[in-house]
Protein backbone atom coordinates (compact mmCIF):
# COMPACT_ATOMS: atom_id res chain seq x y z
CA UNK A 1 0.00 0.00 0.00
CA UNK A 2 1.49 3.41 -1.02
CA UNK A 3 1.35 6.00 1.55
CA UNK A 4 1.42 8.85 -0.97
CA UNK A 5 -1.00 10.06 -3.91
CA UNK A 6 1.21 10.56 -6.61
CA UNK A 7 -1.59 12.19 -8.39
CA UNK A 8 -2.85 16.11 -7.78
CA UNK A 9 -6.99 15.19 -6.82
CA UNK A 10 -9.11 18.30 -6.63
CA UNK A 11 -12.20 19.06 -6.26
CA UNK A 12 -15.07 18.03 -8.39
CA UNK A 13 -14.94 20.22 -11.44
CA UNK A 14 -17.75 19.20 -14.66
CA UNK A 15 -14.87 20.00 -17.21
CA UNK A 16 -12.59 17.63 -15.57
CA UNK A 17 -12.72 14.14 -16.81
CA UNK A 18 -12.42 12.11 -13.55
CA UNK A 19 -14.81 12.05 -10.81
CA UNK A 20 -14.53 9.71 -7.53
CA UNK A 21 -17.05 8.20 -5.00
CA UNK A 22 -17.09 9.14 -1.61
CA UNK A 23 -17.40 6.02 0.68
CA UNK A 24 -16.53 2.40 0.91
CA UNK A 25 -19.97 1.33 -0.51
CA UNK A 26 -20.34 3.13 -3.90
CA UNK A 27 -15.85 2.54 -3.77
CA UNK A 28 -16.80 -1.35 -3.95
CA UNK A 29 -19.41 -0.59 -6.39
CA UNK A 30 -17.48 0.88 -8.98
CA UNK A 31 -14.29 -1.66 -8.73
CA UNK A 32 -16.47 -4.87 -8.87
CA UNK A 33 -18.43 -2.96 -12.11
CA UNK A 34 -16.24 -2.60 -14.11
CA UNK A 35 -17.82 -0.10 -15.80
CA UNK A 36 -15.03 3.07 -15.48
CA UNK A 37 -11.28 3.02 -15.55
CA UNK A 38 -10.44 3.09 -12.14
CA UNK A 39 -6.99 5.76 -11.41
CA UNK A 40 -6.75 5.10 -7.67
CA UNK A 41 -8.32 4.50 -3.77
CA UNK A 42 -7.54 6.18 -1.05
CA UNK A 43 -8.74 5.49 2.15
CA UNK A 44 -8.79 7.22 5.73
CA UNK A 45 -6.26 5.94 8.40
CA UNK A 46 -8.99 5.60 10.32
CA UNK A 47 -11.03 3.48 7.87
CA UNK A 48 -11.36 -0.09 10.06
CA UNK A 49 -11.80 -2.13 7.58
CA UNK A 50 -9.45 -1.82 4.38
CA UNK A 51 -8.97 -5.89 3.80
CA UNK A 52 -11.75 -5.86 1.77
CA UNK A 53 -10.77 -2.87 -0.73
CA UNK A 54 -6.99 -3.80 -0.61
CA UNK A 55 -8.12 -7.55 -2.12
CA UNK A 56 -10.35 -5.78 -4.77
CA UNK A 57 -7.32 -3.16 -5.37
CA UNK A 58 -4.58 -5.54 -5.78
CA UNK A 59 -6.68 -8.11 -7.82
CA UNK A 60 -7.47 -5.41 -10.24
CA UNK A 61 -4.26 -3.51 -10.66
CA UNK A 62 -5.38 -0.53 -9.17
CA UNK A 63 -3.37 1.52 -6.61
CA UNK A 64 -4.79 1.90 -2.95
CA UNK A 65 -3.26 4.65 -0.72
CA UNK A 66 -3.49 6.38 2.62
CA UNK A 67 -4.40 9.98 2.17
CA UNK A 68 -6.27 11.67 5.03
CA UNK A 69 -5.70 15.10 3.55
CA UNK A 70 -6.89 14.16 0.45
CA UNK A 71 -10.27 12.23 2.12
CA UNK A 72 -10.76 15.78 3.96
CA UNK A 73 -10.64 18.05 0.56
CA UNK A 74 -13.24 15.89 -1.11
CA UNK A 75 -15.40 14.91 1.22
CA UNK A 76 -17.11 17.89 1.86
CA UNK A 77 -17.84 17.95 5.67
CA UNK A 78 -19.37 14.05 5.60
CA UNK A 79 -18.03 11.43 6.97
CA UNK A 80 -16.10 9.66 4.26
CA UNK A 81 -13.54 7.29 4.99
CA UNK A 82 -12.90 5.82 1.31
CA UNK A 83 -12.40 7.78 -2.05
CA UNK A 84 -12.30 6.44 -5.34
CA UNK A 85 -11.03 7.96 -8.36
CA UNK A 86 -12.43 6.75 -12.01
CA UNK A 87 -12.46 8.31 -15.38
CA UNK A 88 -15.39 9.88 -16.79
CA UNK A 89 -16.98 7.33 -19.51
CA UNK A 90 -19.83 7.82 -22.13
CA UNK A 91 -22.23 4.96 -23.10
CA UNK A 92 -25.49 4.32 -25.38
CA UNK A 93 -28.51 3.06 -24.23
CA UNK A 94 -29.49 -0.96 -24.79
CA UNK A 95 -32.14 -0.06 -27.66
CA UNK A 96 -33.81 -3.28 -26.60
CA UNK A 97 -34.24 -2.95 -23.08
CA UNK A 98 -36.53 -0.93 -20.85
CA UNK A 99 -35.23 3.24 -20.18
CA UNK A 100 -36.36 5.68 -17.96
CA UNK A 101 -36.05 9.08 -19.45
CA UNK A 102 -35.50 12.17 -17.14
CA UNK A 103 -36.39 15.51 -19.02
CA UNK A 104 -34.47 18.41 -17.32
CA UNK A 105 -33.62 16.42 -14.14
CA UNK A 106 -32.37 19.43 -11.97
CA UNK A 107 -31.57 17.91 -8.65
CA UNK A 108 -28.44 15.86 -8.10
CA UNK A 109 -29.75 13.62 -4.73
CA UNK A 110 -32.44 13.14 -6.42
CA UNK A 111 -31.26 11.87 -9.71
CA UNK A 112 -28.98 9.64 -7.45
CA UNK A 113 -31.94 8.45 -5.81
CA UNK A 114 -33.68 7.76 -8.88
CA UNK A 115 -30.72 5.50 -10.11
CA UNK A 116 -30.50 3.49 -7.46
CA UNK A 117 -34.38 2.65 -7.93
CA UNK A 118 -34.25 2.11 -11.45
CA UNK A 119 -31.42 -1.02 -10.76
CA UNK A 120 -33.28 -2.22 -8.28
CA UNK A 121 -36.33 -2.33 -10.54
CA UNK A 122 -34.40 -3.71 -12.98
CA UNK A 123 -34.11 -0.97 -15.51
CA UNK A 124 -30.51 -0.64 -16.46
CA UNK A 125 -30.79 2.24 -19.43
CA UNK A 126 -31.59 5.72 -18.50
CA UNK A 127 -31.35 8.48 -20.70
CA UNK A 128 -31.33 12.32 -19.66
CA UNK A 129 -32.64 14.98 -21.69
CA UNK A 130 -30.80 17.98 -21.82
CA UNK A 131 -30.39 20.32 -19.71
CA UNK A 132 -29.84 17.81 -16.75
CA UNK A 133 -27.67 18.08 -14.17
CA UNK A 134 -24.19 16.16 -14.28
CA UNK A 135 -24.46 12.86 -13.43
CA UNK A 136 -20.70 12.57 -12.71
CA UNK A 137 -21.08 14.79 -9.92
CA UNK A 138 -20.06 13.13 -6.38
CA UNK A 139 -23.33 14.21 -4.80
CA UNK A 140 -25.26 11.73 -7.17
CA UNK A 141 -22.94 9.22 -7.46
CA UNK A 142 -23.35 8.89 -3.56
CA UNK A 143 -27.11 9.61 -3.94
CA UNK A 144 -27.20 6.37 -6.59
CA UNK A 145 -25.23 4.53 -3.68
CA UNK A 146 -22.97 3.14 -6.63
CA UNK A 147 -26.05 1.94 -8.56
CA UNK A 148 -24.64 4.37 -11.47
CA UNK A 149 -21.86 1.66 -12.44
CA UNK A 150 -24.22 -0.86 -12.62
CA UNK A 151 -27.11 1.01 -16.11
CA UNK A 152 -25.79 2.46 -18.99
CA UNK A 153 -27.04 6.47 -19.12
CA UNK A 154 -27.09 8.45 -22.06
CA UNK A 155 -27.67 12.37 -23.07
CA UNK A 156 -29.67 13.52 -25.20
CA UNK A 157 -30.38 17.12 -26.55
CA UNK A 158 -34.45 16.37 -27.02
CA UNK A 159 -36.81 14.17 -26.83
CA UNK A 160 -36.79 13.66 -30.45
CA UNK A 161 -33.56 12.82 -30.59
CA UNK A 162 -33.66 10.49 -28.16
CA UNK A 163 -36.53 8.73 -30.13
CA UNK A 164 -34.81 8.54 -32.76
CA UNK A 165 -32.26 6.70 -31.72
CA UNK A 166 -34.98 4.50 -29.75
CA UNK A 167 -38.24 4.16 -31.40
CA UNK A 168 -39.85 0.96 -30.22
CA UNK A 169 -40.39 1.92 -26.91
CA UNK A 170 -44.22 2.45 -26.03
CA UNK A 171 -43.83 5.62 -24.38
CA UNK A 172 -45.79 6.80 -21.56
CA UNK A 173 -45.20 10.10 -20.04
CA UNK A 174 -46.01 10.83 -16.11
CA UNK A 175 -48.18 14.11 -16.15
CA UNK A 176 -50.48 15.47 -13.17
CA UNK A 177 -53.13 16.31 -16.62
CA UNK A 178 -52.03 13.01 -17.84
CA UNK A 179 -55.05 10.85 -19.16
CA UNK A 180 -54.80 7.45 -18.19
CA UNK A 181 -55.24 7.27 -13.96
CA UNK A 182 -52.69 4.59 -12.78
CA UNK A 183 -53.72 2.04 -10.35
CA UNK A 184 -52.95 -1.32 -9.53
CA UNK A 185 -55.65 -3.39 -11.58
CA UNK A 186 -55.30 -1.29 -14.77
CA UNK A 187 -51.69 -0.66 -15.01
CA UNK A 188 -50.35 -1.59 -18.70
CA UNK A 189 -48.16 -4.02 -19.58
CA UNK A 190 -46.29 -3.50 -22.86
CA UNK A 191 -43.57 -5.53 -24.10
CA UNK A 192 -40.46 -2.64 -24.63
CA UNK A 193 -41.59 0.57 -22.89
CA UNK A 194 -39.61 3.44 -21.86
CA UNK A 195 -41.14 6.19 -18.57
CA UNK A 196 -40.96 9.44 -19.20
CA UNK A 197 -40.34 12.00 -16.11
CA UNK A 198 -40.17 15.86 -16.05
CA UNK A 199 -38.36 18.17 -14.17
CA UNK A 200 -39.07 18.12 -10.11
CA UNK A 201 -40.51 21.65 -10.33
CA UNK A 202 -42.27 22.41 -13.86
CA UNK A 203 -42.74 18.67 -14.36
CA UNK A 204 -43.40 17.66 -18.54
CA UNK A 205 -44.93 20.36 -20.75
CA UNK A 206 -48.17 19.88 -22.92
CA UNK A 207 -46.42 18.71 -25.55
CA UNK A 208 -45.67 15.47 -23.91
CA UNK A 209 -48.94 14.81 -23.58
CA UNK A 210 -49.08 13.44 -27.15
CA UNK A 211 -45.78 11.42 -26.88
CA UNK A 212 -47.16 8.40 -26.15
CA UNK A 213 -49.75 7.31 -23.32
CA UNK A 214 -50.12 10.04 -20.39
CA UNK A 215 -50.71 8.79 -17.34
CA UNK A 216 -50.94 9.93 -13.46
CA UNK A 217 -50.45 8.29 -10.35
CA UNK A 218 -53.84 8.96 -8.10
CA UNK A 219 -52.94 11.45 -5.30
CA UNK A 220 -55.05 13.61 -3.21
CA UNK A 221 -55.82 17.57 -3.79
CA UNK A 222 -54.25 18.29 -0.23
CA UNK A 223 -50.88 18.10 -1.48
CA UNK A 224 -49.11 19.94 -4.90
CA UNK A 225 -47.58 17.12 -6.36
CA UNK A 226 -45.70 13.55 -5.38
CA UNK A 227 -42.49 13.91 -4.80
CA UNK A 228 -40.14 12.68 -8.10
CA UNK A 229 -38.31 10.23 -6.79
CA UNK A 230 -41.50 8.79 -5.56
CA UNK A 231 -43.26 9.02 -8.59
CA UNK A 232 -40.47 7.46 -10.80
CA UNK A 233 -40.37 4.22 -7.80
CA UNK A 234 -44.22 3.53 -8.44
CA UNK A 235 -44.08 3.72 -11.92
CA UNK A 236 -40.79 1.88 -12.17
CA UNK A 237 -42.44 -1.05 -9.73
CA UNK A 238 -45.70 -0.70 -11.71
CA UNK A 239 -44.42 -1.63 -14.68
CA UNK A 240 -41.69 -3.89 -14.33
CA UNK A 241 -43.94 -5.85 -12.18
CA UNK A 242 -46.22 -5.70 -14.78
CA UNK A 243 -43.82 -6.52 -17.66
CA UNK A 244 -42.52 -10.14 -15.06
CA UNK A 245 -46.43 -10.71 -15.28
CA UNK A 246 -46.48 -10.84 -11.77
CA UNK B 1 -48.23 45.75 7.61
CA UNK B 2 -45.82 46.11 10.73
CA UNK B 3 -42.48 46.94 9.86
CA UNK B 4 -40.82 45.63 12.87
CA UNK B 5 -41.25 42.59 14.32
CA UNK B 6 -41.96 42.73 18.26
CA UNK B 7 -40.93 39.31 19.13
CA UNK B 8 -37.17 37.80 19.36
CA UNK B 9 -37.51 34.71 16.95
CA UNK B 10 -34.11 32.35 17.08
CA UNK B 11 -32.62 29.70 15.16
CA UNK B 12 -34.73 26.95 15.84
CA UNK B 13 -33.71 24.93 18.87
CA UNK B 14 -35.66 21.53 19.57
CA UNK B 15 -36.26 22.60 23.36
CA UNK B 16 -38.14 25.89 22.34
CA UNK B 17 -41.94 26.37 22.00
CA UNK B 18 -42.33 27.45 18.62
CA UNK B 19 -40.57 26.42 15.40
CA UNK B 20 -41.47 28.28 12.04
CA UNK B 21 -41.77 27.23 8.42
CA UNK B 22 -39.85 28.79 5.54
CA UNK B 23 -41.18 28.94 2.14
CA UNK B 24 -44.36 30.79 0.78
CA UNK B 25 -46.35 27.66 0.14
CA UNK B 26 -45.94 25.63 3.49
CA UNK B 27 -46.47 29.22 5.56
CA UNK B 28 -50.20 28.99 3.36
CA UNK B 29 -50.64 25.30 4.03
CA UNK B 30 -49.83 26.44 7.51
CA UNK B 31 -52.33 29.05 7.87
CA UNK B 32 -55.20 27.54 5.91
CA UNK B 33 -54.74 24.27 7.92
CA UNK B 34 -55.74 25.75 11.16
CA UNK B 35 -53.52 23.05 12.90
CA UNK B 36 -51.58 25.43 14.76
CA UNK B 37 -51.67 28.79 16.17
CA UNK B 38 -49.46 31.50 14.08
CA UNK B 39 -48.08 33.76 16.28
CA UNK B 40 -46.27 35.94 13.60
CA UNK B 41 -45.35 35.73 9.48
CA UNK B 42 -42.44 37.57 8.33
CA UNK B 43 -42.23 38.15 4.94
CA UNK B 44 -38.86 39.67 2.87
CA UNK B 45 -38.81 43.14 1.03
CA UNK B 46 -38.36 41.61 -2.19
CA UNK B 47 -41.25 38.79 -2.03
CA UNK B 48 -42.99 39.74 -5.24
CA UNK B 49 -46.65 38.11 -4.32
CA UNK B 50 -47.68 38.97 -0.63
CA UNK B 51 -51.05 39.56 -1.56
CA UNK B 52 -52.43 35.99 -1.23
CA UNK B 53 -50.67 35.56 2.26
CA UNK B 54 -51.38 39.70 3.07
CA UNK B 55 -54.92 38.19 3.17
CA UNK B 56 -54.74 35.34 4.71
CA UNK B 57 -53.04 36.96 7.70
CA UNK B 58 -55.64 39.72 8.08
CA UNK B 59 -58.55 37.53 7.64
CA UNK B 60 -57.43 35.22 10.54
CA UNK B 61 -55.43 37.80 12.81
CA UNK B 62 -52.27 37.12 12.05
CA UNK B 63 -49.63 39.65 12.51
CA UNK B 64 -47.44 39.88 9.09
CA UNK B 65 -44.11 41.79 8.66
CA UNK B 66 -41.22 42.87 6.86
CA UNK B 67 -38.41 41.13 8.20
CA UNK B 68 -35.24 40.68 6.22
CA UNK B 69 -32.92 40.12 9.11
CA UNK B 70 -34.78 37.72 10.77
CA UNK B 71 -35.16 36.00 7.18
CA UNK B 72 -31.67 35.90 6.49
CA UNK B 73 -31.30 34.34 10.31
CA UNK B 74 -33.16 31.85 10.07
CA UNK B 75 -32.68 30.69 6.39
CA UNK B 76 -29.79 29.13 6.35
CA UNK B 77 -28.27 29.31 3.43
CA UNK B 78 -31.77 28.65 0.88
CA UNK B 79 -33.63 31.03 -0.73
CA UNK B 80 -36.57 32.10 1.43
CA UNK B 81 -39.07 34.85 1.17
CA UNK B 82 -41.32 34.06 3.46
CA UNK B 83 -41.73 32.43 7.59
CA UNK B 84 -44.52 31.75 9.61
CA UNK B 85 -43.87 31.17 13.10
CA UNK B 86 -45.75 28.76 14.91
CA UNK B 87 -46.52 27.10 18.02
CA UNK B 88 -45.80 23.43 18.19
CA UNK B 89 -48.64 21.26 19.35
CA UNK B 90 -49.41 17.67 20.68
CA UNK B 91 -52.05 14.96 18.52
CA UNK B 92 -53.47 11.96 19.07
CA UNK B 93 -53.33 9.64 16.50
CA UNK B 94 -57.33 8.39 15.11
CA UNK B 95 -57.59 4.43 16.10
CA UNK B 96 -59.83 4.24 13.68
CA UNK B 97 -58.31 5.15 10.64
CA UNK B 98 -55.23 3.79 8.52
CA UNK B 99 -51.90 4.61 10.07
CA UNK B 100 -48.28 4.82 8.96
CA UNK B 101 -45.25 3.59 11.39
CA UNK B 102 -41.82 4.94 11.45
CA UNK B 103 -39.72 3.16 13.59
CA UNK B 104 -36.84 4.88 14.44
CA UNK B 105 -36.55 7.61 11.65
CA UNK B 106 -33.21 9.21 11.62
CA UNK B 107 -33.09 11.91 8.67
CA UNK B 108 -35.19 14.94 8.64
CA UNK B 109 -35.91 15.39 4.77
CA UNK B 110 -37.01 11.81 4.66
CA UNK B 111 -39.52 12.61 7.21
CA UNK B 112 -41.19 15.45 5.52
CA UNK B 113 -40.76 13.45 2.47
CA UNK B 114 -42.92 10.68 3.72
CA UNK B 115 -45.51 13.21 5.61
CA UNK B 116 -46.05 14.54 1.89
CA UNK B 117 -46.36 11.12 0.58
CA UNK B 118 -48.70 9.68 3.04
CA UNK B 119 -50.91 12.74 2.63
CA UNK B 120 -50.80 12.45 -1.25
CA UNK B 121 -52.25 8.96 -0.57
CA UNK B 122 -54.77 9.52 2.20
CA UNK B 123 -52.77 8.71 4.85
CA UNK B 124 -53.73 11.12 7.95
CA UNK B 125 -52.28 9.57 11.23
CA UNK B 126 -48.44 8.50 11.37
CA UNK B 127 -47.05 7.64 14.30
CA UNK B 128 -43.60 7.88 15.60
CA UNK B 129 -41.33 5.35 17.50
CA UNK B 130 -38.90 7.00 19.51
CA UNK B 131 -36.32 7.82 19.25
CA UNK B 132 -36.93 9.69 16.60
CA UNK B 133 -35.88 12.61 14.70
CA UNK B 134 -38.36 16.17 15.93
CA UNK B 135 -40.83 16.44 13.48
CA UNK B 136 -41.12 20.55 14.35
CA UNK B 137 -37.56 21.11 12.90
CA UNK B 138 -37.80 23.73 9.88
CA UNK B 139 -35.98 20.92 7.95
CA UNK B 140 -38.90 18.60 8.14
CA UNK B 141 -41.23 20.89 8.30
CA UNK B 142 -40.02 22.30 4.75
CA UNK B 143 -39.31 18.71 2.99
CA UNK B 144 -43.17 18.01 4.00
CA UNK B 145 -44.51 21.14 1.97
CA UNK B 146 -46.43 21.79 4.52
CA UNK B 147 -48.01 18.37 5.06
CA UNK B 148 -47.00 18.38 8.24
CA UNK B 149 -50.76 20.81 9.68
CA UNK B 150 -52.47 18.36 6.94
CA UNK B 151 -51.79 14.99 9.40
CA UNK B 152 -51.65 13.60 13.13
CA UNK B 153 -48.78 13.09 14.45
CA UNK B 154 -47.61 11.19 17.32
CA UNK B 155 -44.54 10.32 19.34
CA UNK B 156 -44.88 6.80 21.09
CA UNK B 157 -41.95 5.23 23.53
CA UNK B 158 -42.21 1.63 21.82
CA UNK B 159 -43.95 -0.25 19.33
CA UNK B 160 -45.76 -1.84 22.25
CA UNK B 161 -47.22 1.39 23.22
CA UNK B 162 -48.62 2.49 19.76
CA UNK B 163 -50.01 -0.96 19.63
CA UNK B 164 -51.78 -0.82 22.99
CA UNK B 165 -53.02 2.84 22.01
CA UNK B 166 -54.49 1.43 18.27
CA UNK B 167 -54.89 -2.32 18.78
CA UNK B 168 -57.67 -2.42 15.59
CA UNK B 169 -55.18 -2.10 12.56
CA UNK B 170 -53.69 -4.85 10.83
CA UNK B 171 -50.06 -4.45 10.88
CA UNK B 172 -47.82 -4.99 7.91
CA UNK B 173 -43.98 -4.82 8.65
CA UNK B 174 -41.69 -4.00 5.39
CA UNK B 175 -38.64 -5.86 5.91
CA UNK B 176 -35.79 -6.96 3.37
CA UNK B 177 -36.72 -10.11 5.13
CA UNK B 178 -40.22 -10.28 5.21
CA UNK B 179 -42.01 -13.09 4.04
CA UNK B 180 -44.86 -12.01 1.85
CA UNK B 181 -43.65 -10.47 -1.26
CA UNK B 182 -45.67 -7.48 -2.20
CA UNK B 183 -46.48 -7.46 -5.65
CA UNK B 184 -48.89 -6.05 -8.15
CA UNK B 185 -51.65 -8.84 -7.90
CA UNK B 186 -51.42 -10.29 -4.09
CA UNK B 187 -51.25 -6.82 -2.39
CA UNK B 188 -54.02 -7.25 0.44
CA UNK B 189 -57.08 -5.72 1.05
CA UNK B 190 -57.51 -4.77 4.49
CA UNK B 191 -60.03 -2.95 6.21
CA UNK B 192 -57.59 -1.25 8.97
CA UNK B 193 -54.07 -1.34 8.47
CA UNK B 194 -50.56 0.19 9.89
CA UNK B 195 -47.94 0.01 7.50
CA UNK B 196 -44.49 0.12 9.81
CA UNK B 197 -40.90 1.18 8.33
CA UNK B 198 -37.72 0.97 10.10
CA UNK B 199 -34.81 3.24 9.86
CA UNK B 200 -33.10 4.39 7.05
CA UNK B 201 -29.59 2.00 7.74
CA UNK B 202 -30.63 -0.55 10.20
CA UNK B 203 -34.58 -1.32 9.12
CA UNK B 204 -36.73 -3.37 11.63
CA UNK B 205 -35.07 -6.02 13.83
CA UNK B 206 -36.27 -9.38 13.55
CA UNK B 207 -38.77 -9.07 16.68
CA UNK B 208 -40.95 -7.23 13.79
CA UNK B 209 -41.03 -10.21 12.00
CA UNK B 210 -43.97 -11.83 14.53
CA UNK B 211 -45.68 -8.30 14.83
CA UNK B 212 -48.24 -9.00 12.33
CA UNK B 213 -47.66 -9.75 8.25
CA UNK B 214 -43.97 -9.51 6.83
CA UNK B 215 -43.81 -8.09 3.39
CA UNK B 216 -41.14 -7.32 0.99
CA UNK B 217 -40.89 -5.19 -1.73
CA UNK B 218 -39.27 -7.42 -4.85
CA UNK B 219 -36.17 -5.78 -5.65
CA UNK B 220 -32.70 -6.67 -7.17
CA UNK B 221 -30.07 -7.70 -5.88
CA UNK B 222 -28.13 -4.99 -7.43
CA UNK B 223 -29.05 -2.90 -4.88
CA UNK B 224 -28.35 -2.68 -1.08
CA UNK B 225 -32.42 -1.86 -0.57
CA UNK B 226 -34.48 0.83 -1.69
CA UNK B 227 -34.25 4.13 -0.57
CA UNK B 228 -36.89 4.43 2.59
CA UNK B 229 -38.88 7.15 1.01
CA UNK B 230 -39.75 5.12 -1.64
CA UNK B 231 -40.48 2.11 0.48
CA UNK B 232 -43.09 4.13 1.62
CA UNK B 233 -44.79 5.39 -1.47
CA UNK B 234 -45.04 2.24 -2.86
CA UNK B 235 -46.53 0.77 0.62
CA UNK B 236 -48.66 3.69 0.60
CA UNK B 237 -49.76 3.61 -3.00
CA UNK B 238 -50.57 0.15 -3.42
CA UNK B 239 -52.70 -0.34 0.51
CA UNK B 240 -54.07 2.57 -0.13
CA UNK B 241 -55.04 1.58 -3.73
CA UNK B 242 -56.25 -1.79 -2.28
CA UNK B 243 -58.14 -0.10 -0.01
CA UNK B 244 -60.53 2.03 -2.00
CA UNK B 245 -61.20 -1.40 -3.72
CA UNK B 246 -59.19 0.35 -7.26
Amino acid sequence: METETKMSIKPYKKAADYSYTLGAFPTIELIKSGTAAVRGVYIHSSFPDAKQLSGLCRARGIPLAVNDKLIARLSDKENVFVVGVFEKYTQQLDASRPQLVLVNPGNMGNMGTILRTAVGFGIHDIAFISPAVDVFHPKVVRASMGALFRLRHEYFQSFAEYRGRNPQHEVFTFMLNGERPLTVENCPKPGLFCLVFGNEATGLDDSYLSAGTSVIIPQSGEVDSLNLTIAVGIGAFLFTRAAAGQ
